[in-house]
């Protein structure tokens, strides 16, 4: 027993499809760590997943296991980190349906993130409920678990916000701190581009490199790198800046003091971009082929992964149901007990 | 067994207050002779309730034990009819985020129920997400215990149509006959005004007579019910129409050529509002006085009654987890099983 109480982190991954270093570089590393620090839950969003993917409801769930074998790959350790499924808690569901009264749709519809959303998929006024209600439902997962931490990139901060508005606006109405407020933790690495030199990089966009990629797709992957158009000729400056092998090398070559003299070489001329593909390769490969093995194995294993899951879930239902007993309680609606 | 299904039947009140002649003339007494030809279901509806009663809470939840008072007293059978409370089940608040991804804002803002209701309220764009998206629950009530059948006022089409939608909608997604169509049973009986003479009954207007009346508030009442201004001399002639005493003598008096009799002298002059008065006074203690009778006994076993939801609700709850067991196998998420 500590004197300050171990943080609660919540945080998780739509699963529409395999993750990849991209992931890697901006949350699941960091959660490998986290996990020895603070009690974590990783949910694997299908609910949320499905708000925009009516009729591909099979690729949101076919990629539920995928993403687990990411997890578990990388190192997340289920003895650590409490993985669950979202659509297995109808305890989620239920918060969420009391905490959509406390918000209204203007409320909704000014939420930044879901703005960009709408305008992204050109959606308007035809934008289906459940997408515009989902950042109730995220605040429903991050307060059923009473998380009092959530990792996000800087264009999820209003779903934060709106969180923690419903949180005060809820304990205000029954009059006792039943939810928890959290605090966003922002992501202290730069976004990992495409290998396109795109901004994001994405399955979708066809630019990413997954955590089970094979060591030909990862040369091939570092041998399509945008790098400096203008790069013509080893002898020639080169630039850093925008150019995605070094984007990569910030992110994956942790001597860093290595990483600092190939840019001033780089930028002065006399390093080619093959010499310096290479190096990033070598690197890639070191760094996946543990996670491709590890992720093999227990592909191999569905049974076993599924019991993870399902360990995963029954924990964190024990914990959801705590929270909604409360929140049913401070609204008077355990008719049954007592 | 017979050759044609059993209908089903849901139907039910928002708890936010004792119900009155109103409600047993328009619903609980077609309930009553219902229960013995179909599966019945009775949905105390404190979830659906809460959403426009924030802060209210306690309105809300303090009346479900009411509500079910007044049904047991009208004679609805816990052995026939299924009496369940809304929270109680989670597989409603499940359906209800699923089917939410199949209807857009727009679409729920055109609902004329909720744009008459948003009008009223004065809500605009302040309506709270709960309460735009609450004929999807309605839609989710409906569905999960795949009701065939849904007495309604003409004012509720547009909810079952809307429910209809949602049924056409899943199936259409999934490739599958999972959700049921339903129909609505429009109620026969004109609608019984106000002691006041305005259009609708309701307590929260002080126009309400409940059905746990003293008999002199049933008196009070019908002394104090509006019948036609000009009629001031016995001998007068009376006008019929928009006159309280003769609505309420229709809902009530189940001799029909006595109330075409009484309403020929009252047009044609001699018949006096106090002699008339006095006649639906007596028919409405008749009516009520086994009905409080019986509420009063029920009243005093409250775990008797808790017992009866416990128990009709358990009943719920296994149709309702069929339902959403066949809803999320079609959509695979059903991922712990077989």
């Amino acid at each position: 027993m500590t004197s300050t109480p171990r943080p609660i982190i919540l945080t998780g991954d739509r699963t529409t499809g395999p993750l990849h270093l991209g992931h890697y570089a901006g949350s699941l590393r960091a959660r490998v760590a986290l996990q020895h620090e603070a009690r974590q839950f990783l949910l694997l969003a299908d609910t949320q997943a499905m708000t925009d993917n009516v009729g591909r409801h099979q690729k949101v769930t076919g990629n539920v296991l995928e993403v687990a074998l990411d997890y578990l790959a990388v190192g997340i350790d289920p003895a650590l980190s409490t993985i669950v499924v979202q659509s297995q808690v109808p305890e989620l569901a239920e918060l969420f349906q009391y905490l959509l009264n406390l918000v209204t749709v203007a409320r909704l519809e000014r939420n930044p993130t879901i703005k960009e959303e709408m305008r992204l998929r050109g959606f308007e006024r035809d934008i289906p409920a459940g997408f515009l209600t989902y950042p109730v439902s995220q605040a429903a997962d991050i307060t059923a678990f009473k998380a009092t931490h959530v990792p996000v990139g800087d264009d999820q901060l209003p779903m934060i916000e709106q969180t923690n508005e419903l949180v005060r606006r809820f304990n205000h109405t029954v009059g006792q701190p039943v939810l928890v407020e959290c605090e966003a933790v922002l992501s202290q690495v730069a976004r990992l581009p495409g290998v396109d030199g795109r901004a994001k990089m994405s399955k979708s966009l066809g630019n990413a490199i997954t955590l089970g990629a094979t060591p030909d797709e990862i040369t091939r992957a570092v041998n399509a790198m945008y790098t400096d158009p203008n790069h013509l000729r080893v002898n020639d400056p080169g630039q850093v800046e925008g150019n995605v092998v070094f984007a990569f090398l910030d992110a994956f070559e942790p001597d860093t003091a290595k990483v600092a003299e190939l840019k001033a070489h780089y930028r002065r001329g006399g390093l080619g971009d093959t010499a310096l593909k290479r190096m990033l390769d070598e690197r890639l490969q070191a760094l996946i082929a543990p996670i491709r093995e590890r992720r093999a194995e227990f592909a191999r294993d569905r049974a076993e992964v599924l019991g993870i899951l399902r360990r995963g879930t029954m924990r964190a239902r024990e914990a959801a149901a705590q929270t909604l007993s409360e929140v049913k309680g401070a609204l008077g609606l355990r008719y049954f007990e007592g």
